[in-house]
């Protein structure tokens, strides 16, 4: 589990609070209509800009942020490298098993769709259009968490430009103007918060995310079209480990 | 119809509504000559920025977005394999009744290009362009309302100005500062608000419509293409279940 | 005539003007030396920025965005329907006349050269680069009015900078801080009108007309290759009616 | 010489000096200081931004944008027809004396390749290296004065910054404010200057100056190409006319 | 190793500290609370939205911009050209004593592919995979620099806004309210600091670096190319020259 998007979150918020509490305590920061302006208006306006159900999974986005699938990229070498071994010796039908067995959905599909038979070519288009739509999707995901940000930002505005006019209208009593004034930002900081701490972060760990599952799918379908032509495996390790930085490396036949 | 974005309208207007009313009412936030500087300054530039015939489908865009054109994927899907299956085994005339009683345009164009036998590539550059320049203009709707957002953004700054202007100069009354600034103000709540709650996201759910168009389209020449050429059904399921999320491809044959 | 670009112009600045009327009138808000700063200055950077040449045709790049070139699609489309049939029953020679008294240029060259018996690629290719070329240039004069947008919002801003200089440096007689503070935001109020009622707008707009140019091109183009190649005349048309929205597509064969 | 660029600047300055003269005289516009935060700040950052080797050119650069190479395209045409009538007539070795004499460095390499009989596609290849790389790094070079736009504007506002926290610790004297806060808003002013008239535009003006070159380039490479397969001289022309705007289309055949 | 960086680091933050010093002395804009907002704050914020292992080697990715990996282009040009005579004349296998010294990993892992009597295709393929996917990794790094820039000016814009709602509640004492405010504009500064000198000027540079590697293993590719093939040394030279700036030009057969 990648411990840095708890960390961060926990980090920034602790930093944040603190700072509050130093000064007039958390007290005056929390205000229950100024945060349901921001959250509610944020939550309302997404609704507007996609599709319910990619609402409805917004909190799985989340998780997927927080706790990603592990995949070992050189373990997942590995394994091709023994199919493809294994495929050149005893035939495509031997990997039957294997296939079946296979854990990686993806891997799975493909080995299994070899050995049923299939054309490289008709494999090769299916894998990749079921690497690249899954891919889009998940870009539409991280694009929901991206406009929280510009949202939660203007909901923030609105929100200090609607406390400001009804400050304004009453400025008889003096004394009242910084209060009021100070509730009014309140609004503007709930906005910058949630876009740089919830909308724009993670936003950008999911695209993340998405890199590294189309890397670890391109060697999938490089590493399938491989052992279903019957390269040499050694060939193959090679070009499965240039995807890889150099010194994660590792090659098995050494 | 999906329900989201009147729910999303609906929510954070009242939301907004609301926050007003809880402080000095509504009656303050209401001002005709800041509306009209507003919403008739952005649609003026939208006129001056886009061609008559586009703006006078603004409500037929906005409904698009509101409620969209339900397609049934799997559905779909279903009824291309049962197509496929029959042209194998009747051969492709006889879907000539089928393609006269489709519903769906697209498909029909496809089916009756494919039945009055045309050339394979004949019939997908045709229905490709016609899926390219659907899209072409859908993307130009959305960015009316793209533009929209900004456009009133800077007509509220610009009222906000105007009215900032007028104040600075009638400053021998300090009480009625303090109003002054408050209605200068509200063009540029009303140009967030604008921008924010029907801008930008009816520009992004008509973006997310359209990728949903092209997503159900390019099924249907992958379908049709397989239709003609005679490939096993089954193989073309195993395809076009490929474009869907894993969670909704249900195969009929199992 | 597009009457949408006028209409817009006209009426987003009577509502502005308007507004500006309906406080402490108009007079105010006319400052010579605000005037110069921004429209000087933002033509004066537009100078550095593009070439001699470009800013020369800039009122007639204007023209084009106000009173377009009209043209009859359906009726284009008609016409090379009418061509096609021509060549294929009395040859392509036969269309010499037609190409001769052609009055769309474009047009005319593309027949010229299929009548002179010119390679189909030669000619595919050499329409291209004429409408890539054209294309190019007239994006290049869009982005002259985009960034007129962006310059005279600077402008303005400096504007107001050297205004509040002047004004902070004098502020002995606190009943001159109003009018000058007012003064200093009027070249902000220009830099923002210029920019979002000509700059942006007109540069949409501009880009808008490419975009119906370059569909006329590639239907012009389409229509000339397979007026030569001699294919049917049904078949063209299904094809050039593809590029159209379904509701224009009006077949003269039914 | 394209003498836009330089009245733009003089232009500029003059209007914007002219409106400081006006108001409270230069001499409060001049400080020390904050321009060796500015002018100092944005360089030291570019410093870091860009290699120093680019950085010593871009007084270089900053003349290409004023003062750039002449290039008569008709010309270049009319001359490049003439070689290929010659090729036709004499065979491509009478070039041989045309290819040592030329004086754009360009043409002379493509001549001087064919002449020395190498193959078309090592031509083509070698040619288009040499005009990509070349614009790749013109347009890293535009790409300085574009940063120094948004770090002069950033300096600026830090400038502000420090000037407007040292104002707010020394608040007892109110007379002092005033000028305090003008000196604090200098920054921000030569901040704005230098990106909105040296920065944003020079930056502009160089991408022009290189989509020029790399037309310049296209067409010789065309003719290049042309020359060496004896191409018809006039269906040349004809393509090579066709990447100019129609009114320079003029031919040396009619 | 290129100086400039560094010097531009150092003039800035000279240039800053001096403008702090020359006013109210350093003191007052050393605030640790307001580092901790916004350079805890931004580091958390990063954690969130990048892996864990990326953030590890950030002091590495920073040492990559102030001190980049030299390489020598016209030699290593020239390195090739003999490589290429050499295999042209002895044969490839030749090269295996090279191969094996070679210093230039990148260089190394092409001449052994060749020297194992691999495939040109499988040879350009994979250095090509190794090339892209090294500089994928180091657009992500960069990215890490870019959104720095970004996330500490909204740190720094959270850290004003607590400090102005508590300056805002606590209005009794007007003494107060300057000193206040002038802390809380700290954060702002600290911000708009950490983006502009560190930030987005590094995210550039690694930028360049990046673009200097991908250019180093063109040239390589090439010549592997060329080598291999045995093409003619001046040929060869004549292309790789290609890729530089005309003034580096220089050719070791004249």
């Amino acid at each position: 589990m990648d411990l840095g998007t708890i960390v961060g979150l926990v980090l920034t918020l602790s930093l944040l609070l603190g700072a509050m509490a130093m000064g007039v305590g958390l007290g005056p920061y929390i205000d229950i209509p100024s945060l349901l302006i921001v959250f509610g208006g944020t939550t309302g306006v997404l609704l507007v800009g996609f599709k319910m159900e990619q609402m409805k999974n917004l909190a799985k986005y989340f998780m997927i942020a927080v706790k990603p699938p592990q995949i070992d990229t050189p373990e997942l070498i590995k394994k091709m490298i023994e199919y493809s071994t294994k495929a050149r010796r005893d035939g495509i039908l031997s990997l039957e098993n294997d296939a079946n067995n296979e854990e990686n959905e993806f891997l799975k599909k493909g080995l299994s769709m070899a050995v049923d038979g299939n054309e490289p070519d008709t494999i090769r288009e299916l894998l990749e259009v079921d690497m690249e739509q899954s891919s889009e999707r998940h870009k539409a995901n991280a694009q929901i968490f991206a406009q929280m940000g510009g949202f939660s930002g203007a909901m923030g505005m609105i929100g200090t430009l609607i406390g400001l006019v009804a400050m304004l209208l009453n400025m008889s009593d003096p004394s009242a103007i910084g209060p009021s004034m100070a509730v009014a930002l309140i609004t503007t900081l709930y906005g910058a918060m949630i876009g740089n701490i919830i909308g724009a972060p993670i936003a950008n760990i999911l695209q993340v995310r998405d890199s590294d599952e189309i890397l670890v799918k391109t060697l999938i379908i490089e590493g399938i079209m491989a052992i279903q032509s019957g390269d040499n495996p050694r060939t193959l390790e090679g070009k499965l480990l240039s995807f890889l930085p150099p010194k994660e490396r590792e090659s098995q036949f050494n």
